[in-house]
C-alpha cells in the first residue's frame, strides 16, 4: 500500500498559514511519503474529493518559498463542524473510505479552535472503526486563543502588523496642531490578544496607545467617554485600539449600540465591525474634536508583506513536526509550542492531546491587564515581543509581493 | 547677512513627504546655507514662531535616512489657508517681518494644492514690498491631483500600497467556498488617481479586482448592483474598488444615502467614508451573500513599512531642485516631474509657474476611464506601474519600522 499523506487548511487565514502547508509538504517528502495530497477547502472540499496532488502545484525550491511567503489559505479554507459521531456515522464512513481510496496513512488539518475539533472526531472514529490513519492538528489562529500552546503561528504576524502600522497611525495623529481622536478596530472576538499587541507600537520613537480596551473586560462607555475627554485636556492627539469583541456589562456589543446588519457565520459567530466608529462617533459628538477610525480589519490577517521571521519559521516547524509525529505513531494529537526563555527566546515544539485543546479558548490572563483595564502590562509585552522579531521579505516583483496560487479562481 | 532658509510642510501627510524634507535641507546644506529653518505645523506654526533649527534634529547621516524613511510629516502639518492679500494685509507684513527676524532668503513649502496657493500669495507678496526672498513649492500628495507635473510625489507609494494589500484581499476572499463580495474603500475625494491604482494588482499571480469605480463619473447604485449580481454568477469572490468620493448623478455622495455624520475640515471640505460600508450591505441584502469592506483610511497615506524607491527618490530630487532654483533666483515656482518614457521609465524635474497650479485639481482623463466606466485602461496602468518600482525597506529595530521624530508629543 502506499504511503500517502493528506493535508488541508480550516478556519481563517493567517499570514503564515500556507509556511505551514510548506512544513507539511516539505517534511512528508523527505520522510518517504509518496503523494502529498491536499484538500481543497479543507473537510467540506474533501467530502466533495477537490483533492489535488501538492507536487503539481509546489514543483521547484521557489514555489516552497513562495509558498511559505504566501498570505491566505492556498489550498483554501472552510467553515465546515463535523456533526457529532453517533449524528451521523454515514458521514465518518464516508471520510474513512476517501481516505482508503486515496490510500492515506496520515491526515494533518492547520486550523484553530473549531479545526482541532475535526482532528479530534476524525481520531475518536479511527479508534471506533479501528483505522490505522493518523490525524494530527497544526495550529494556526492569528487570534492565539488555542489552549496549553505557548501562543499560536499566525498570532506573531499579526501582532507585528498590528504593532507597526498602529505606530504609523499615531505618527499621522501627530500631524495636525489640532486635538483629535483616533479608535482602531482590532480583530479578537473573545480574546483580547491582538489588541493588546498594539501595546507593541511603544518604542524608543513612539509614545504609544493611550488606552487598550480588550474584550476580557466589560466595556464601560461612560468611563471610555470620561477617560478620553480628560487625555484631550493633557495633549492633542489621543490613539485608542479596542477589540471588535467589546461588551458592555449587561453583555451588549458595543457595536450593536448603534444599528448595524449582522452576520453570522457557520459556526455562529456573529460578524463584528463598527465599534471603533461608534466610539469614535460618540467623541466627536460629545467634545467637538476630530475623530476617525482605522479598522484593520481583513488587511492584519492577510498581511504577507509584514510578516514576523520568527512566526514564519515557527509556521513551518510546527508543520513538520506533525509530520514526523504521525510518522512515529502518533495520533489524536496537536503540535503545541513550547516556551524556554523569553530573553533569549528560546521555543521548541512538542504534542498534546488534541481532546484537551478543541473547543477551548484561551483568553489574556487577569494579570496582563493593568487594573483600571485600559492597558496590558510589561509581562503581556514580554510575552509577544519575541514573537514579531525579524523578517522575510517578501518576494517582490514589477513592485509587489509575489504569491503562488493554485488557480486562479 | 546670513543665508538661512526654511521649510514647512502642509496638507495630508504621505509615506515619502519627510524624504522631500530630506532632499531640502541636505541640498540647503550643501549648497551652503548657513541655517535650515523648518517650520512646525506649517505656516500656522510659523505664525506663532514655532520654528526649529533643522540641524539640532538631525545630526547624522543615519538620521538623514531615517527621516526618508518616516512617514507622516516630520516639522508636523496644518490645513491653513492664507487670506488673500487685500483682505489682510496686515497678516502678510507679519510673516515678511519673522522671515526678516531669523534673516531667511528662501521658503520652501512642501504640499499640495492648497499648499501650492500658499507660495502664489507670498511670492506675489513679496513683489508687492520688493522682499529678495524666494518661494518655492515642492509638490507632494497621495492624491495625485496637482496640475501641470507628470506625478506628485507620494502617489507612487501610497499606489504601491493600494496595489499590494488589494492584491492581499483578493487572495483572502478566495479563500472560502462560497460567495462573498469585498468593497474596498480608497481615498480621492474628487481625483480617482488611488482607487484606479488597484487596476495594478492585476498580474501573473492574481486576476486583479473585478471592477474600480472613480469619483470622476457619476456612480449609479442600481447598475452596480446588477453588475456585482452578474459577477456572483459567473465566480465566487467579487472584489470592488470604490473612491470614497463616488457621486450619484444627482450630485449626492454615496456614503450620504446611509445616515452617517460628517466633519467639514478648514478647507470646507467633507470628511467622507461610509460609502464602502453602505454598497457592501447593500449587496448583502439583495443577494443574501457575505460581504465586507476594507476601508483603506489612514493607513495608505502612512505606510512607510511599504514604500516605492521611484517614489521616495523623486520627492528627495523635488526637495533638492527646489532649493537649486531658489538659490539660482528662482521664485513663485513649484517643482515639476517630467516624464520622458515610461519604458524605460525616464523621468526628470522641471519648474513651472505655481500661479498655473495652486488650485487646480488633475482628474483622471476620461480616455483613461474605460466605456462602461467600472475600470481603468492598460494606459493608465502603463502610467502608474513605473511609480511604484523597487522598494526602500524601513531600518526594521525590534520587531518594527524606526522612525525619527522631533519631539514624543
Amino acid at each position: 500500500m502506499a504511503k500517502n499523506v493528506i493535508v488541508g487548511q480550516s478556519g481563517g487565514p493567517t499570514a503564515v498559514i500556507n509556511s505551514s502547508l510548506a512544513g507539511v509538504f516539505k517534511t512528508a517528502k523527505d520522510l518517504g511519503a509518496d503523494k502529498v495530497y491536499g484538500m481543497r477547502h479543507g473537510i467540506q472540499g474533501f467530502l466533495e474529493k477537490k483533492i489535488v496532488d501538492m507536487s503539481e502545484k509546489i514543483r521547484t525550491d521557489l514555489d516552497l518559498e513562495l509558498l511559505k511567503r504566501t498570505p491566505s489559505a492556498f489550498l483554501g479554507s472552510c467553515r465546515y463542524k463535523l456533526p457529532e459521531i453517533n449524528d451521523n456515522k454515514e458521514l465518518y464512513d464516508k471520510i474513512f473510505e476517501i481516505l482508503n481510496e486515496y490510500e492515506i496513512t496520515a491526515f494533518f488539518y492547520i486550523g484553530g479552535n473549531d479545526s482541532m475539533d475535526t482532528i479530534k472526531k476524525l481520531s475518536d472514529y479511527a479508534i471506533v472503526i479501528n483505522s490505522p490513519i493518523r490525524f494530527m492538528g497544526v495550529p494556526k489562529t492569528i487570534d492565539n486563543d488555542l489552549a496549553v500552546t505557548d501562543h499560536t503561528p499566525g498570532f506573531g504576524s499579526a501582532a507585528k502588523y498590528i504593532a507597526s502600522v498602529t505606530k504609523e497611525v499615531i505618527r499621522d495623529g501627530l500631524v495636525y496642531d489640532i486635538k483629535n481622536v483616533t479608535v482602531i478596530e482590532i480583530m479578537g472576538r473573545n480574546a483580547g490578544w491582538l489588541t493588546g499587541a498594539a501595546a507593541l507600537a511603544k518604542c524608543e520613537d513612539c509614545e504609544g496607545v493611550d488606552m487598550i480596551y480588550l474584550p476580557e473586560l466589560p466595556f464601560d462607555v461612560d468611563s471610555f467617554v470620561e477617560k478620553v475627554g480628560a487625555l484631550l485636556e493633557k495633549k492633542n492627539s489621543v490613539v485608542v485600539a479596542v477589540s471588535e469583541g467589546i461588551k458592555t456589562a449587561e453583555g451588549e456589543y458595543v457595536f450593536e449600540l448603534t444599528n448595524h446588519t449582522e452576520y453570522v457565520d457557520s459556526f455562529g459567530h456573529k460578524q463584528l465591525s463598527g465599534t471603533a466608529r461608534y466610539l469614535a462617533t460618540l467623541v466627536s459628538e460629545k467634545f467637538g474634536c476630530k475623530s476617525r477610525t482605522v479598522e484593520l480589519s481583513t488587511l492584519q490577517r492577510c498581511a504577507g508583506h509584514l510578516t514576523s521571521r520568527v512566526d514564519i519559521t515557527e509556521a513551518y516547524q510546527v508543520g513538520g513536526s506533525a509530520v514526523k509525529a504521525a510518522f512515529a505513531g502518533d495520533t489524536g494529537k496537536m503540535v503545541i509550542l513550547k516556551r524556554d526563555s523569553d530573553d533569549p527566546y528560546i521555543c521548541t515544539t512538542d504534542l498534546y492531546d488534541v481532546h484537551k485543546i478543541a473547543n477551548i479558548e484561551k483568553k489574556v490572563p487577569m494579570e496582563w491587564i493593568t487594573e483600571d483595564g485600559t492597558n496590558v502590562t510589561q509581562d503581556f509585552v514580554n510575552y509577544t515581543r519575541p514573537l514579531i522579531q525579524a523578517e522575510l521579505t517578501p518576494i517582490m516583483i514589477t513592485g509587489q509581493p509575489r504569491h503562488i496560487v493554485v488557480d486562479m479562481n
